[in-house]
C-alpha cells in the first residue's frame, strides 16, 4: 500500500497555462474557433499532461490484463472459464481483435497474467505476474484477499512505469471470462446504482442467464455490503485481478504525466476506481468509444468523459484503444501542420502558414 | 439530364449474397458474434458494393467542391463571400484542416471550383469547372438556373468517374461561405421540417444573425414553394453549386460500385438529394461523424445512417472523411487478419488462424 500511496501522492493536476497556450494556437488557425471539436480538446488535454506544446504518440502500447473470475461457476457467462487462457494464447498468436488492430496501428501488445486459472508454457510470451489461480466466487466470499488486490495494483503501477519509459501512450485492455459481471458489481458498489441499470449481456447470454447474472451481483452486494468510500474494498470484494492491474496502470499514467486511453466497460470501471483513489487522474485519461455494453453510458458520465467513437462494439480486449489512437494522432498531427490566419485579417487574403508546410 | 438519368438507371442494389458470405466469415472469427459492431457492418457493406470478399481502400481521394452563395448578402454568415476563395487557396497551400488530415491519412485532395465568385491564377491547382460567379440570392430569385444545376451534377459524375478509375474510396467535402444556409434551406424543402429545427450556427454567428438566417430560409421557402418530390428543383431553387457537384459524386459512387463517405451537414444534405433521385444510392454511402451543426442528427436519421464518430466537429471541408477512412481501413484490415475458431470448438483450445498470420 505504501507504493500505491506514494504514487497517488505524486499525481499533479494538469498544466493549465500550457493548455491555454495550446488553445490559443488552435484559435489562430485557419478555421472557425473550436470547429474541430474534440480533436482540439484532445490535443489541449495532452499538453496539460506533458507540459509540452507539441506532442506525438509515435510509440503506442496496449496493455491487456488477463485474469479469471471464480464467479463464473454461477453460470453468468456464455463461455467456460478456461476460455480466457485460450483467448490469451490467441492474442499472442496474433489472431484476436486486439492483435489485428494493434498491428494495424503500429502498437505493441503487452499481455499480463494476473490471475489466469490455467497452465501455459513459460516461453509463450505472456508476462506471468499470476497472483491467484482465478479469484474466488464473490457470492460466497471476497473475490480476493485485500493484500493481493493491492499487490495487483502495484504490479500495474510497476508495468506502467516500465512501459512509459519507452512509450508515449498506453491503451487499456483486459481478458477475463466473467469480467462484465465483476465490473458491473464494482460499478454498482461504487455508484449505488441498481445492478439492473449497470449490467449488460457481456459476450452474449440468454434472458435467463441475464436474470441470473443480476441476481448474482445482488447476492454479492448483499453479502459484502461494500463501502463506496473504500474503492479498494469494493474492488477486492467484487472485482477481478484484471481490473486491479488496470487501476495500477491509470495511476502510473498520472505519475508519469502521460496519456492513457480507456476502452470499454471493464477498463472504464477500473478508471472509476482509480479516479476515486485520486480524482486528478481523470486529467490523464482519454476516452475512446462508447461500448454497447449496458451501463457504459452511465459509466462514461460518471467519469465525465465523452467518447469519440460510437461503434456499437462490445468485444473488450482494449479494441477501442487503437481506434482512438488513430484519432488522437490525427489531432496531434493537425495541430502541428495546420496554418494560422494572419493576425486581424479575416478576409481570406492573409492566410499565413506559420510552419511552412506545403501540400505534397 | 440524359447523362444523369443514364447514370441513375445504372445503379444496382448491393450484392446480398456476398454480404452474407462476409458476415459468416466475421461470425466464425475469434470473438463473440457481432461484437465488433459497426466495424463489421462497414466491411459487410463495402463487400455488397464491390462484390468482393476482401477489400482495401489504399487509394483514398477527398473531393472538395467549392462555390459561393448569393444569399450571403442577406447577412447570414460570419464571413464575407470572398473568404471562400481564401480558404480554397489555403487548402491548396496545405494549411487547412482538410489538407492536414488528408496528408495524415495519405489521401489526395481534389479541389473543384463550381461557382467561386473571385479570380485566381490558372496554375494554382484548383480544378476550374466554374459555372457561375456565385449563385443568386434565393430570397429574390432561384439560386441557379435548373440547367446549370443539372450541369453541376453531371460534372460531379464525370469527376467521380475519373477518380474512381484510380481510387478505392471518395470522401466528400465542400467550401462555400453561406452553405449551411443553403443546405438548411434544401433540407427543409426536402423534408418539410420547420427551418428552425434544421438551421444551426454555421461557422459561428450571433443570436440576431441566427434569427435572420432562419427568416432568410423561410423567405426562400415562401418565395419558391419548392416541391419535395422534385429534389433537383429544391436544390436549384435554394441550394448551392457545391451541393450539386456532390450529388454527382454520390451518383458516380453507385454507378462505379465503390464506397463514398458523407461528411457533415452540407455533404449530408447532398446525399439526401442523391438518395431521393435513386434510393439504392444509400448502399454506397458510408457515414463518418455526427457534426455539431444543428439538424445533423435529423439529417443522419433521414439518411438512415449511424455516424461512427462523435467529435463535436463543425468545420466542414470534408474533415470527417479522413477520420472515417482510418476506421474503415482498421475494419478491412481486421477482417483480413483476424483468425477463426475451429468449427464447433468453443472451448478455447481450438483457435485456428485461417490466414496464417503471426504476431510480429
Amino acid at each position: 500500500m505504501d507504493k500505491i500511496n506514494r504514487s497517488l501522492r505524486k499525481i499533479q493536476g494538469p498544466d493549465i497555462k500550457k493548455m491555454e497556450e495550446v488553445r490559443e494556437i488552435w484559435d489562430r488557425m485557419a478555421k472557425p474557433k473550436g470547429s474541430l471539436g474534440k480533436l482540439e480538446d484532445l490535443v489541449v488535454k495532452i499538453s496539460g499532461m506533458t507540459s509540452k506544446t507539441y506532442n506525438t504518440i509515435d510509440k503506442k502500447a496496449l496493455v491487456v490484463m488477463a485474469a479469471d473470475n471464480g464467479v463464473v461457476e454461477e453460470g453468468v457467462s456464455s463461455c467456460p472459464e478456461n476460455f480466457t487462457l485460450g483467448l490469451a494464447k490467441a492474442t499472442i498468436e496474433g489472431i484476436t481483435g486486439i492483435s489485428a488492430l494493434a498491428r494495424f496501428t503500429g502498437s505493441k501488445v503487452f499481455l499480463v497474467d494476473l490471475g489466469l486459472g490455467g497452465d501455459y508454457p513459460k516461453d509463450l510470451g505472456i508476462i506471468n505476474k499470476n497472483l491467484m489461480r482465478s479469484t474466488r466466487n464473490f457470492t460466497k466470499e471476497e473475490a480476493m484477499p485485500r493484500d493481493l488486490g493491492l499487490r495487483a495494483i502495484e504490479i500495474g503501477i510497476e508495468i506502467g512505469d516500465l512501459i512509459y519509459r519507452d512509450f508515449d501512450i498506453i491503451g487499456t485492455g483486459e481478458l477475463g471470462i466473467g469480467n462484465t459481471t465483476t465490473a458491473s458489481g464494482v460499478f454498482a458498489g461504487l455508484s449505488g446504482l441498481d445492478p439492473r441499470l449497470v449490467t449488460g449481456l457481456g459476450a452474449g447470454i440468454t434472458k435467463d442467464q441475464y436474470e441470473k447474472k443480476i441476481q448474482t451481483i445482488e447476492r454479492g452486494l448483499d453479502l459484502h455490503k461494500p463501502d463506496k468510500n473504500d474503492p479498494i474494498g469494493v474492488l477486492t470484494k467484487l472485482g477481478g485481478l484484471d481490473m486491479a492491474g488496470l487501476v495500477g496502470l491509470y495511476i502510473s499514467a498520472g505519475k508519469n504525466r502521460k496519456p492513457i486511453v480507456v476502452d470499454g466497460f471493464i477498463s472504464g470501471v477500473a478508471a472509476l476506481v482509480a479516479t476515486r483513489l485520486n480524482p486528478l487522474l481523470i486529467n490523464y485519461i482519454l476516452p475512446s468509444h462508447l461500448s454497447s455494453e449496458k451501463g457504459s453510458r452511465l459509466l462514461m458520465e460518471s467519469l465525465g468523459l465523452s467518447p469519440m467513437l460510437n461503434m456499437d462494439m462490445r468485444l473488450g480486449e482494449g479494441t477501442g484503444c487503437p481506434l482512438a489512437f488513430q484519432i488522437i494522432e490525427a489531432g496531434l498531427y493537425s495541430f502541428r501542420e495546420m496554418g494560422t490566419y494572419e493576425e486581424g485579417n479575416m478576409r481570406g487574403e492573409g492566410l499565413v502558414n506559420i510552419r511552412g508546410i506545403k501540400n505534397d
